[in-house]
């Protein structure tokens, strides 16, 4: 079995690494030869309108799926004349849109902060809708918190606005949030839908740093998280993985960003839950049975930012399991990530509080809650 | 880092996938350009005896280490000019000669069934030292059950010494062991010792088919089993997973076979322990520290010899993982295994019995204990 997959990064990598041992050939393609998954499976180097090696990247796959949300939407078009594109190229193109994405969770009935179009020749009209302080969004383009810009004052809107040039912007209101909340699910192409317990995040300069999973008291949440994914993948008739990123207010979940793909704060599952999020993507996109999405113990991954710490000092706290992309350190960027594995989150937490400080994790312990 | 591995079969190709997460690249040498871990890591072609290839296999390695018990110990003599070699060369020695192996295991004070070297010359010398019923065997190259035979009677036996012409012979009282059980330790280059819970294997046609781990009723027998991986490494300086497959007679344990690499009845550590086999051994020779060996709930292992069974079949039984090794179908040959996890042997057994229909495996149920 050969799947194509769309971009060459850390998700690609850890696609094609699940994909071995299931008998599953991943080939990538990516415009950058230095892609990290290229060191795990075959690369195929061409820009994403190379309509040619398209057409060769599809031959003999059985099924061509991406790991980026940024591919454009016509070369998985393009590419559906060949093979089926799993998930479906429309859900590439709401997702990559931050107005789409959020008009098309109202539409299925998921709840989100309020949010409005910003007209750049009116921006007083957004901010009317969604008041201060709020957040302005690149609607395209932007991920790990780029583009983004948050306004407390009518004037910082005004100045973020501007700043972005003529870029098309969204408007939303900033949430007091409790906690933010995430929920990686994955759907068959028979219609079954599982999730993942869910998974409380802790972000810093806008990156994953932290995912704790399950997210301690968080299983009174579950339910309305699976509806969300049911509504959101049923809708497009959605195959594979999704992750949604949620707002905790309350007793309420407000739906903040998805992703059609495998997702950050699901790498816990590689270790933590009984079928990592990677493998349950590939059976479900080759019409192979889901694996059990049960968390085993209790897990929190760490990403490895701009710099790897000494790995012999992180290996040797207990349940620790380490992952590289194999990519060359920049600040910013995510080379790795720390798998901690443990029975409950008392023990997690002691195991934590060593890797904060042997990774110099900008995460004080105490914001954890877990 | 960069890891040399001598031998190119699906246990190099579990190493090298366990390298990626841990940022270590391996190459495999092997004569036969169908490796089956050539899929997923660097080939390197060659006879073993090919100095100008070893050379430059070994160029750039941190350390080189091998899957094959019968890799010519000159090659890995060779490579130690440019290299260190983990484990040391003379296990490979010792291992590769039932004789020389079962002295060595006499020498440091580890149980064996009686034994005897075959003089053909007078071959009812041994027969004596061992009585019958014994087992007569290749002192080198066989594994799988390859090259032996049971002697039931003196007759049995001088038959089974004619039939097998010149080649070096031992002569081993037949036991009439409870049950077979195999330990799978790892020595760090610091000399920390660890081993894995013990594991119940089951043969047919003197092919592994099914490991059981932990082996019910057996932490008892754990001390005993870690004091000889203690003696046997220690010995030796020895660095690197290796596994004893034993006989159990009454409380005592009979050394059976030594392997000086990671073995088919630690197949199950990649989803049953904390850390698999492949990934210490590769933390091992790499002066990493060693990961937990505890074992998570209840696995049983499962080969696929020959055929592989209906993927979607299999996948569906839950706790159920695939391990394909891209080789192409021949009778008898490994072409996979599937690890079953629970988290109680009662669950396990249930999940086992339906493996078995499913699988065709050549196990009755009953005889599993499990």
């Amino acid at each position: 079995m050969q799947v194509g997959i769309l971009g060459g990064g850390q998700l690609g990598r850890m696609l094609a690494l699940a994909g071995y041992p299931l008998g599953v050939r991943c080939v990538v393609y990516d415009p950058s030869p230095d892609a990290c998954a290229g060191e795990v499976a075959p690369l195929l180097c061409a820009p994403y309108d190379a309509a040619d090696s398209l057409e060769r990247f599809a031959l003999g796959k059985q099924v061509i799926t991406y790991e980026f949300e940024n591919v454009p939407v016509e070369t998985a078009r393009q590419l559906e004349r060949y093979a089926p594109v799993r998930p479906t190229p429309r859900a590439l193109e709401l997702f990559q849109d931050r107005l789409l994405e959020k008009q098309f969770l109202q539409e299925v009935g998921i709840p989100t902060p309020a949010f409005a179009p910003v007209d750049l020749d009116n921006p007083a009209g957004a901010l009317e809708q969604v008041g201060c302080p709020c957040v302005v969004k690149a609607r395209r383009g932007g991920y790990d918190g780029k583009g983004q810009a948050v306004a407390q004052t009518h004037g910082d809107y005004f100045r973020a606005v501007a700043q972005r040039g003529s870029q098309p912007l969204i408007a939303e209101a900033f949430v007091p949030f409790e906690r933010e909340l995430s929920v990686v699910g994955v759907r068959g192409s028979n219609g079954e839908t599982r999730v993942y317990p869910l998974v409380q995040n802790h972000h810093h300069e806008g990156i994953l740093r932290l995912s704790v999973a399950p997210a301690p008291n968080s299983d009174a949440l579950l339910p309305t998280a699976y509806d969300y994914i049911q509504r959101l993948t049923h809708a497009l008739g959605y195959v594979g993985v999704i992750a949604l990123e949620m707002f905790q207010v309350g007793e309420q979940l407000l739906a903040n960003e998805v992703a059609p793909r495998v997702h950050n704060s699901g790498h816990w599952t590689i270790e933590g839950a009984h079928t990592s999020q990677f493998e349950n993507h590939l059976r479900a996109i080759l019409n192979l049975p889901l694996g059990s999405t049960a968390a085993r113990g209790v897990s929190a991954m760490v990403n490895l930012i701009g710099e790897v710490p000494d790995i012999g000092a992180i290996l040797r706290i207990e349940g620790a399991h380490l992952h590289l992309y194999g990519k060359s350190p920049r600040r910013g960027r995510k080379l790795g990530h720390i798998t901690l594995c443990a029975d409950d989150h008392a023990s997690l937490r002691k195991r934590l509080a060593l890797l904060i400080s042997r990774a110099s994790l900008p995460v004080p312990l105490d914001d954890t809650r877990c």
